[in-house]
């Protein structure tokens, strides 16, 4: 091993350690405290400067340990879909927010989540999110299917409604809001007054999604059943040891017959 | 084989080729984008003629595609719901959309809908959603008929109430929408106000109709349980091993009690 | 057999034929429909006497078939929940419907539910439905305990809310739609806006009454499936086999021991 | 057994009594009562003090009972953390509600929530909803995070929208609102008018906490079906049977092969 692949390894070691991780996790917090104080005018009136100096300084070490990690890990750091998400909300950090970027100023908050990177039960959580995406794929496109097909429908019939069904965005959002049944009925009596089959449209729509979105809440519980049922099965390590047993008895049954005088011949 | 049905074998084989299956896939989309674009009054001034030129020009490959299928298959194309699917709703397309019919124009792009028949996947989805229908109908009817029953009570009880419950029609659509518990204590709140005792009429219908809805839900959870549990039981394979075990057993057995002493007396 | 039970009998078998049971199905359907007509006022105004006089004539023939069936039965109609609730919607129409009892008269729509003791696979629905409920009773207590505490606390708190909190009803109304999540902000807002602690008191509300919805809900789904897990485990069968088939192995070595010379000493 | 022992045992199996448990229950469901009558302003007019003087007396019923009680079980007693639900609840009411701890008197009612550590089976239900909690708290923290971090950007972002997104408590109010479905279009709309982007933020937050509630709620389920299905598969006790007789027919084939000629050379 060359001196060089010693240091590295060496400082690999150090940034997973322990005390590494923890003093990250702290200063993530603390960062959560001054992100939130920063919401408050009148106290960025006082202590803006303090503030911003804090951040910064955060955001410094954030720099350095990724900067680190990339220097140690080399191409395997790109590997993990986590290190890719802790470059990018730091990242996010390094974007001049001047001008036509300033709105990324507040999305310097979303360094927060690196607290799902850190902490393995959380990552584990997500994990579990993201593992139950793939096979939702085709209900979910199966949704905006409908929800764009219906959304050019209710443009073209209830287009009148300047508010929410004017454009084939508006509409799209008025879909989601009945979707969702928030307000639903205050969207569809007014619409129900000049056209009253109206509900003839709005009506399987809200049927088709309701039941889609159920089909999408049970393939996840059905997964998350089966892979707990098959996990944890209690009847298994009873049906392995019988299994076991029965060979067992099987090859005495062999070893008995072979003790038999071999040479008399069968009675049928 | 005639010359006649080699010609059709080819067509059928041709129109269900990959190629033939990309390119309708392909023209539905860019039709979904078009159509989509129809619905902004400024691209329609501009681009209108274009637009429905195009529209017109991928309507013509769908009646044709589905012709030659007709054509193909003979009887055989009816068979199939999938095909009366596409049928209808291209059909839709070629009622002259002019007079009481012109609404009709607005249900062109159901059309975009073939995308499901289109793709297995899609199909094996909503499969499954039509499956799920039929032992759900007794809670559907029982629904219905709950409906129907409590609109005929509130309508009588609470048609003071001009916009809510003053028609049959209109008491319907009022349960409908405290069934989904949107805004339900609004509707219920200025009613309590003259008839303190609305609730006991309101309440009942809430819970009887939640309860049925969770029995529809449970109903098709247990159903998806059950076909996955039957499908994939990890005891089954070892249960199966048991049982030859056991049979296998048994004969080792009674062969072994043939090759004994038969004349000898059984000792009880 | 006497006289008298033998025409009991006859009538008995007679009154649930399936015509029988055919022609009041057809009566309750056609009683719905004058039902629902009876709503409109100008309906009302031209055929108001012949509705009311088919009514009477429905009503009419409920009567005299429950009659007969107390005739027929005696003691024993009384035994199941069913008849008695077939005697009491029957028996909502007889009462006197004027003065203060008028508000009875809508009630005779109840009949209609007449069909769901008619039909077998309606009334197994609702029998689930209410074999659901003992199981429930702990938590449906605790919810109303919740209830109750939270109502006489918010009603102290915030009776400064003359329509949302004054009295103990109004909390008790208030409460059930912040449970239900229906414009439970709306509710909330103008509160905290003189209390800001208020949600300090609302949101261990909305979790409790949640967290015991979702133990209500699971508590009825682990029982479905648990009900159906017993009635159709496809592991069952095997195992039957599996043990009968040891059981006769077991019968089969047994006697293959006692075939063998008894008098041989054991070897060890 | 000392005398003083002899005196401590009589007395603790007095206070958990049948007649004793059956007072404290009919003291709780009367003090209910008359806690209810109490939010009457017109009833306390005419009976306040006879009001306050039985809620006082039962107070002391109950202060006396938990006296005596800690008095039997001494440091036994703070091992359950049912008392100490009771202490603190009975406690609540013996703070001197005057001033500043005014609002304090409010809570008195909480008394009645005895109830629940009295009756053991509400005692057994609300033991399950805190045992599904332990599992839960990753899934809550991370819930928490978003949280802090959507309501620090809405607030940074939506700012100018006075009434909802103005500081960071009314942020998290708001975003409160939105998870729970409860009227968020009212609040997305106004915002998307100056934000056409809005929903790119409040889309993403909708999405990820009702995907974490619903992880919460498929953990609470599979836990209470894994319970259960360990407690009672039915297949349990056929295949411990099996297994018996498996052990038994081999102990049969060994002993049967002791019985033969042991001297006699293996064939093969």
């Amino acid at each position: 091993m060359t001196v060089a692949g010693d240091w590295r390894q060496r400082l690999g070691v150090f940034l997973e350690s322990t005390a590494v991780v923890r003093v990250i996790t702290v200063l993530i917090l603390f960062n959560a405290v001054t992100l939130g104080i920063e919401t408050s005018p009148s106290v960025m009136d006082a202590y803006g400067p303090w503030l911003k100096a804090i951040d910064s300084a955060i955001l410094a070490v954030f720099v350095v340990e990724i900067g680190l990690k990339i220097l140690v890990e080399g191409r395997r750091f790109w590997r993990s879909g986590w290190n890719w998400f802790d470059f990018i909300i730091v990242g996010i950090a390094l974007v001049p927010a001047s001008g036509e970027f300033s709105v990324l100023r507040a999305f310097r908050v979303l360094r927060l989540l690196r607290l799902i990177s850190l902490i393995p039960s959380m990552r584990w959580v997500v994990g579990g999110f993201l593992a139950a995406i793939p096979p939702m794929s085709t209900v979910v496109l199966l949704i905006l299917l409908v929800f764009y097909v219906f959304a050019v429908l209710t443009t073209k019939l209830f287009g009148f409604d300047q508010e929410r069904f004017a454009t084939l965005g508006a509409s799209l959002f008025t879909l989601l809001q009945i979707m969702t049944m928030d307000g639903w009925s205050d969207v569809v009596r007014p619409v129900m007054e000049s056209h009253p089959y109206a509900l003839v449209v709005i009506l399987p729509f809200i049927i088709i999604t309701s039941f889609a979105v159920l089909n999408l809440f049970i393939g996840i519980l059905t997964n998350a059943l089966h892979t707990q049922a098959v996990a944890d099965t209690p009847v298994d390590d009873r049906l392995t040891v019988l299994v076991d047993e029965v060979r067992a008895l099987k090859g005495e049954v062999a070893a008995l017959r072979a003790a038999l005088p071999p040479e008399r011949p069968p009675p049928g």
